[in-house]
């Protein structure tokens, strides 16, 4: 039998180890707190004054902070360890330090709900998703033990394999193809559909036939929390600021507006009513604009998991060019695995940053728009924008009736329509209204590039919190370095937890505790897939069923010859033409297809 | 015969008429150079107090302008008109229209070299071009009648059909098909092949089998022109104003200092100095800035020659999935068509606000190095930027620490390669290095998002003169309106002017023309194609060769049933079926392949 390890993604045999939190047998929800606290953790260690709880010393806060960034994942490490147990005893110290942990910090904000920094509520507010990361730690220590006593919890290593999600996943999409080719129809849709088809896009709805991978559920929650605390920061550091600013103006600011030569009104009150109102439009933008960045990165974080479900789809069906526009091979390497570790990190800086420069954008644009546009059409004076708009009424009319004239003549006079096809008509007047246009539309050639800049600016500033998408041109995709770390995390998500191969895996472990007896039947539960590494020759089997096995052998090796190089005595062949320095890349290639037939053909003549 | 017309392009019938001047049958320097007066004349137009001739009345300049937008290019128009009459009163005519128009304009220069706007120098500067474009037509225009007289300029419309250039582009792509296969080999360029392969695809090395549509060789000249005229109002309106404040600065400038709080020096003969000396670097970095920006876009214009020639090269052979990243039609339409006329002043006008927009950015970015690392560095003071990076150098060393771990134990400890196949390896050490390195790759994904506003900023501030390129993400891409436009154009641009169909017209010609007399012959030369439309029973032709072209009319309507719908009697039968009220898209598919089966067996069984 061959080595399965090879196909990698399994970690049956260490599933009870307690570093291995971050595979699929695992408990999701477990990790994906543990990683929720820390990242809470994190905010609260960059915007304190005094980053650790042991120490006051705020002039070195720089040592103490790079002494945080390690310090903290090792506090809460154990939370996440005693539920890789897989053992009472591990339930019972997971849920005696999830209470510890939740009660430490419950008692801690009621005994002190205000504190000095920022605002005196935002330590508060900042550690709610801590809070409840950590409640939602001290409810399934308990209902895992819980479980566990009643006997309910089986052991998830065979759990993850013999579960039905993977056979489920591979019979949806044998059976989608069905139902896929009758829809396709070579019609285009229409422009409604499209729209709803679009909105639709961006709206994540759960499919039974698919489970996300630990790690990106663990950053879509991650983004999730970056979201609220960047947000929360933004507001407890501006609002407030401003509420008190504008509670205290008084007649005084007509003077030192004077001292600016502003004078808004002659009269004093006139003065402090119209500065208290545009200080309310200041704040209402300001307001307006973290909405819009919430809700804008809220939508996008959605439309991201929509396309990591179609993204990882795609690879497991291996539409690798569709997906990363290029031929690309799926399969470990040092700059994927560097890419993987940081992933679910880089997903929160990112939508850290974007966030920040959305809001300031927004806010921008949102004052621009009220100060320039609303606020006079309101009260009808300083219409300034309006009025240069309104003295170049001849120039905005010649450019409108320049590309409605292109458009009519293009519809009308240039395209000849002939039983079907289409082909130019009166080319001679179409190249003289191209020369005579051709100075106007430089003219519209500027407005254009004007919106492109527009256009250009919006999206990437929109997405910029999105590592699935690159912000450049498709032919340079991969300088985009968040761009490019998701490619790799892909890679190594797939290249581990195909679920066609896991359903593969399951039905092979299925078939051999079918083969043994009872009381093996405990045995291989506990070693896994190990079972398949050693000789078969000790259990009784039938001829025809070593038979069957022989074939079942040589048609998988011949279909993949890259299997063979995992057996054994092929490594020793391997290791012997090495030393011979005869090994390069194409003859090796050569050689590994021969083997297999050679090796098939061995196994079917036995 | 079938009626050639529809495949389009040609436009012989109709190469001595006076609108004809953007076909490829035209000599392609007249129409260049009347684009790039043109567009002189519009800049001089824009910026000019005066924009007309006739007139001084500066208030209603707007007006003027709009009227000078429409008044050039019908001034001009003769100029392009005579080249393509074809005739020697063309030739005449358009001679003493450039001498007089060259004429004018070099004794305008000459009698009032200084102009008060901007520079005294800047309108002379300014009409370079223009002088340089009507000296090259008043040479062509002599030299075209001197050929004409001595009868060796040969008729253009049938020359373009029956030139080698058609037929040596089909026996290139031929040839190098067999060239291609042979070093195509699976094996990854090294990085200095690819560096050298990068930088050998920005310069553009003419092939004798490939010439550029007429269209985009005027864009080429016009993207240049408007490149030197930005480039001379932006060097113009402020290198020289820079040096006056630079030459006036006297030791007022101390008080003047000194009441904005700002003391550079005690010493008044210091700060002056001090100040000129700072002025001296902003100038420097002004002219820098507008130097690297020129750079730059002549290498992105090159670029974009390459890439039209490989995008043009790519959809003359069908592969249209990998210009467009989509499947399209390649046909005439009204956006395609539009986007066609305003091609050439799109690219002019994107160009000029790219270039604008570029010397604003390298220049605030210059200002910055210089000002905050260079002048420092030399002066060893007021390195605040050096001293503010040196305090944080223990954060620093914890991001390339944290850093090199990542990549020393991806590539060292968690990577197995066994005989070919590479594997995760420890794969609970990775997870637990993962799980503590999460804060610090948080920071370093800060960092990252940094990087990508810098690099996707950049990027698209240096390729925004480019309408070739998108500046989207792939998917988005025709959001961007100016690729959009580029995508339509060539649209237009590759239906209209395929270098295979046009061989194949010319070999269709010239077959005809061997069968016809020699009294014919002249005929033909004139008609060209229109020939082809008549019926040939006139002509005396052996059975054999009937049966031979039936068979051929035969084959290409099997093969091409949209050319069904052109024949005549097809035309009234859809007209029949038109009134009955039966037409809709899938009948009409359907009919005419029934149509071309029904007339291929007509034809065959004559």
């Amino acid at each position: 039998m061959f080595h399965l390890c090879v196909v990698g993604g399994f970690g049956c045999w260490f599933s009870s180890c307690p570093v291995n939190f971050l595979d699929h047998t695992q408990h999701k929800g477990l990790a994906v707190a543990v990683f929720g606290v820390l990242l809470c953790k994190l905010c609260g260690l960059i915007l304190s004054p005094n980053p650790l709880p042991f120490t006051t010393d705020s002039e070195n806060k720089q040592n103490w902070v790079i002494l945080g960034v390690f310090y903290y994942p090792a506090l809460y490490y154990p939370l996440l360890a005693c539920g890789t147990l897989h053992n009472k005893v591990g339930y019972v110290l997971g849920s005696l330090l999830s209470w510890t942990h939740f009660s430490v910090l419950v008692w801690q904000k009621i005994d002190c709900p205000k504190t000095p920094q920022i605002h005196k509520y935002y330590s508060l507010f900042s550690s709610l998703p801590q809070i409840a990361c950590l409640a939602f730690l001290s409810f399934q220590y308990p209902l895992f033990l819980f479980k566990g006593l009643k006997g309910t919890e089986k052991n998830n290593a065979t759990e993850d394999l013999s579960s039905s999600y993977y056979r489920d996943y591979v019979k949806t999409i044998l059976k989608k193809k069905a139902a896929k080719i009758s829809t396709s129809s070579t019609e285009t849709p229409k422009l409604p559909q499209r729209i709803i088809d679009a909105v639709k896009s961006y709206i994540y709805t759960p499919e039974d036939a698919f489970r996300f991978p630990l790690k990106l559920a663990i950053s879509c929650v991650v983004a999730f929390i970056t979201l609220y605390q960047v947000g929360l920061l933004l507001i407890l550091t501006v609002v407030p600021t401003l509420q008190t600013a504008r509670a205290g103006v008084d007649e005084d600011i007509a003077n030192v507006l004077a001292g600016f030569k502003i004078i808004l009104s002659p009269d004093k009150h006139e003065v402090v009513r119209l500065v208290v109102y545009y200080m309310w439009c200041v704040e209402v933008c300001y307001i307006s604009a973290l909405t819009l960045s919430g809700l804008v990165n809220l939508a996008m974080l959605m439309r991201s998991m929509v396309l990591h479900r179609s993204n990882l789809k795609g690879l497991y069906r291996g539409d690798i060019y569709n997906v990363y526009n290029c031929q690309r091979s799926i399969r470990a390497s040092r700059p994927a695995l560097v890419c993987w570790m940081g992933y679910t990190s880089f997903t929160a800086a990112h939508i850290c940053i974007g966030m920040l420069i959305q809001a300031m954008v927004f806010f921008l644009c949102l004052l621009i728009a009220v100060f320039l546009i609303i606020i006079p059409v309101l009260h009808g004076q300083n219409l300034v924008l309006f009025k240069m708009l309104w003295s170049m009424w001849p120039f905005w009319l010649m450019i409108l009736l320049a590309v409605l004239i292109q458009h009519i003549t293009a519809r009308f006079c240039f395209i000849k329509k002939t039983a079907g096809t289409r082909d130019l008509d009166n080319r001679g007047n179409l190249f003289l209204l191209t020369y005579l246009l051709f100075p106007v539309n430089v003219l519209i050639g500027v407005l254009l590039a004007i919106w492109r800049i527009v256009i250009t600016a919006l999206f990437n500033i929109v997405h910029m919190g999105r590592t699935d998408i690159s912000l450049l041109n498709r032919n340079v995709e991969a300088f985009d370095p968040a761009y490019r770390c998701y490619a790799h995390y892909l890679k190594i998500e797939v290249s581990q937890s195909h679920p066609v191969m896991k359903a593969f895996c399951g039905m092979l472990l299925q078939s051999v505790s079918q083969e043994t007896n009872a009381a093996q039947r405990s045995r291989d539960a506990e070693e896994g897939i190990q079972l398949v590494h050693q000789e078969k020759k000790q259990h009784k089997v039938s001829s025809a069923k070593r038979a069957r096995g022989h074939w079942q052998l040589l048609y998988t090796l011949v279909n993949n010859p890259s299997l063979v190089g995992t057996r054994k005595h092929f490594q020793r062949q391997t290791a012997e033409s090495f030393v011979n320095g005869s090994l390069n890349r194409n003859t090796k290639e050569g050689s590994k297809k021969e083997a297999a037939t050679k090796e098939a053909e061995a196994a079917a003549s036995n």
